[in-house]
């Protein structure tokens, strides 16, 4: 399982393009890929929450792997997200995403469930089992309102059954504990995507940035400025892409969602950029309203994005 | 929309008899709809919490929809539960179970992702306008973490929206909110089953009582009791059911998770009692070990179910 | 220790009026004692979460208790809060109460600080054993952020370290299992005051609700009602007391917490019956408005308090 | 008022000896003191919750303040914690603290009530207006329940109300945000003891790590390393001291809450390095066995500590 070895650096997980009506916006999609391979990023992670997994129905997730895969043609590794509810389930969407050409699958913790420990660490074991591919557990409490302890990883990441992990957790402290213990064949990759800089400097393997849709390139040159040491670079750069960030807040909290409010911006700032053709957010989201728009336009602009 | 008028009394959730292989076991799900029928039930809600809804794959969903309305023949109204992340993913599920002959529908708000009231206002009305069904909504925090308030509960009752609603938040001050709006053709149902006689004595309709698989006729007695006025023989009822539902608490909380304890001991119950076959629970839930499953026995002994 | 025969029925937390500028308004003081007994309570208990013993300072809560027990001359029992975050603050405050004439004590659990089972269960031994009095635990998840379970409740309750419990916690599954123990000489008290004939029908000994302070009388004559057996009179009471409690959602939740708005509406209640002269409340709270304030009015008309 | 000027660096939050029978062990404490202080920190923080302050009586926090003030006679700054539920209380602690020589104060949001950002704000106001002393934030949402905001505390930052903010949180997003703002005369002080490294990387001006009891010379050798740019070394430095703190991991969770056994676990670590005579926990905290304070004595020694 060479898998691993690759999974360092920049991998952003998808936008998922939507057509006016809802469906998978395919042209839009491979434009995305070029946008974010041609900054240079090292993999892609598709149907993760950024890519609205939780929204897509069965045939919309299967055509985002095929299309994404087919149009990769392995020039980086692509990942794709198993999100449901318990094993059974996971492994079927886990089969599919494979079948389309995925590299490895990223699942979470059972949610909805209220699941014991073991249960966790034998969900996992039978993930990678059933499917002979790398399995990576995406730990995010906020969502699965459960946080993988870094003992749990451990266990199997020792074991081989994760080839690593997606930390989108927030805790810092669990993401040190991880990576002190220095697992072969495992990588860490943290989702916190304003805090990439402290990431990297503790030794995580690499990041996987929702804003990574929008300024990839960013995101590629802290990577290269803390592999050169130049850790004043990367926190300026860093730094950089935190007021960018700030377009995620732009949708009004008193209307909408925190998740719709971030998606519906980093959809908008594709569109703006030239990107993606529509802006479009799954039901039930409620979408950013044109003043809001405009001032993601304007953060945007303030960060040398759009001219 | 007929089936509010009908919906009131005892409605269980119904457990899903597996194999050993982790398929449904149609014929023990047959037994189990004639025991819950023959005690006089007067609903069956298949695909809820109790159910492994989350737990089964698309294809099992179908068959034990599939399975329960064809040996219903329209006796009693059989609801299934369309549980899944959001509107797109759950109006699939929707279309299938009412292709297979439910009679309604059950869904929660959104889970997994984060959502604003506003848009799981809108979820509900897209559910309702996209089937044409009736639909209930399913207030269960421990699993989807977001209340329904009463307000938007209310605000979808007196729209026409909600058929009812299967309060299982354990949330009594909002259950009574609802039940004092007194909205027309609106179903209130509790899932509180250790408190039914305290619920129909504040106005509730009916109850959707897990352990009503295991005690379906102690339910009916319950509601027979509270509609002739005695109080008395309804709480003497309930404390008999509270007594013989320790059976969860059986699975320890050292290996197994607390669901997993619950259905593990439903299921065990069933079979001690020869209504299903195998007491298999679906992964990765850790199954009772013998030493409890002997002393679930020993409940349903005392309380007189078992000889 | 007698006391727990004598812990029934209607025992209301109260408000502490203050004067304008903060200090304990004695006079006031009187004067609701006098409404609330002269409505025909069964005990008093000051120091609580309604009387705002967070924000007393030492002196204040000192005050208050002297004021109370001198007036009511042990007519009924007057039971103090000792509302702190740890056993040995928690024993100062109860000294302090049981010398200023308080006939029993009311504590949580721990707060602030992260505590095990044991350490509660240690937490009450002690008090009970360095105190010598009748000591009541008060379970507030919503203030305390644990929940005290009912195996640790009726552990010290057997053991007679508990005289009885106020329990505010919401979980009438937990409040059940506590009534249905039956153990002797211990008081189960609801602090759930719109659930009051739910709460008696199961078995409870009594009530401290907070709109106690606003309409006494109600909550008198549920009591009444349900001793004889009236289930109907007293469902329509406590229906009657719900709509009028709708009074704490008049301080609007864009300006103050919760609790603000709770306290903030019943001292505008009193103010507006005559009991007391000021609505004052503690800092930093926020006041409800001149407009809130008329809204508060208006319940209370709707309600026939007020003319 | 100057103390922001010099509040960098390592602070660390005092551990507070107590004797056998409970009180305040001053000649323990003073050892403490001097151990710290010849270690090279930067100022003392007194009345925190690693010093048990939750725990202490009046008089004993009293002794606590008095005692470190006198003994350091101004060389490094001392801060005293102020932590109560609410304005009134907390300015009673604040005034006391003041008057025993704490050159500033360290207050906690409200608690136990649930309160509004609006009262929030105003609670620090009140605070820095009745004690005419520098304030600063004190940031712990596992046991105050409620998380500052960063938009909270830059807003009362740019208006001179706090003098800094020591953030426990956990939350190096927001961490980020307030050190980005660069609030001229404001301290931003980092809790997380195992990510110092990070943290000053980001920019915050020091650090109050409870673990900075028992080996204070590590923390001061990190801010030095990360002063000079070396952060190779700072990273080591703070991977050692990660290490070390495990020992907080010993007292078992099966028996005690986590706060007993960390600070349980320090004061045991402080006994057996000499510091203090005896390693006493307040009620109702349950103490390290003695298998436990033996595996404390092995991490010491793997960490270079003990010999």
């Amino acid at each position: 399982m060479s898998l691993s070895d690759r999974l360092t650096g920049v991998i952003p997980p998808l936008c998922t393009p939507l057509t006016p009506d809802g469906e998978v916006d395919t042209a839009s999609l491979i434009r995305l890929v070029d946008h974010l391979t041609g900054a240079g990023v090292d993999g892609l992670f598709v149907l993760g929450s950024t890519s609205e997994a939780a929204f897509l129905t069965d045939r919309m997730r299967r055509t985002v792997t095929e299309t994404v895969t087919a149009h990769v043609g392995g020039a980086v590794p692509v990942l794709a997200g198993a999100i449901d509810m318990t094993t059974p389930r996971v492994l079927d969407h886990a089969r599919t995403a494979l079948k389309a050409g995925a590299d490895g699958i990223v699942a979470t913790a059972p949610f909805y469930t209220r699941t014991h420990p073991a249960e966790i660490d034998r969900h996992f074991r039978l993930l990678a089992q059933e499917t002979g591919a790398p399995v990576l557990a995406y730990d995010l409490p906020v969502a699965v309102h459960t946080k993988l302890s870094p003992d749990t990883v451990l266990a199997l990441a020792a074991d081989g059954v994760l080839a690593g992990i997606k930390d989108s957790s927030g805790d810092h402290d669990g993401l040190r504990q991880v990576i002190m213990a220095r697992v072969p064949r495992f990588s860490v990759l943290t989702g916190s995507e304003l805090l990439v800089d402290a990431a990297l400097m503790m030794g995580a393997d690499g990041v996987v940035p929702g804003f990574g849709n929008v300024d990839p390139a960013g995101y590629v040159r802290i990577v290269r400025y803390c592999a050169a040491g130049d850790w004043a670079a990367a926190r300026a750069e860093q730094e950089r892409l935190c007021s960018a960030f700030s377009i995620v807040h732009e949708g009004s909290p008193t209307r909408m969602g925190r998740g719709s409010a971030a998606i519906g911006a980093f959809k908008q700032a594709l569109r703006l950029l030239g990107v993606i053709d529509h802006a479009t957010t799954a039901e039930p989201q409620i979408p950013l309203s044109e003043a809001e728009t405009d001032r993601v336009a304007t953060h945007l602009t303030a960060a040398g994005l759009l001219r």
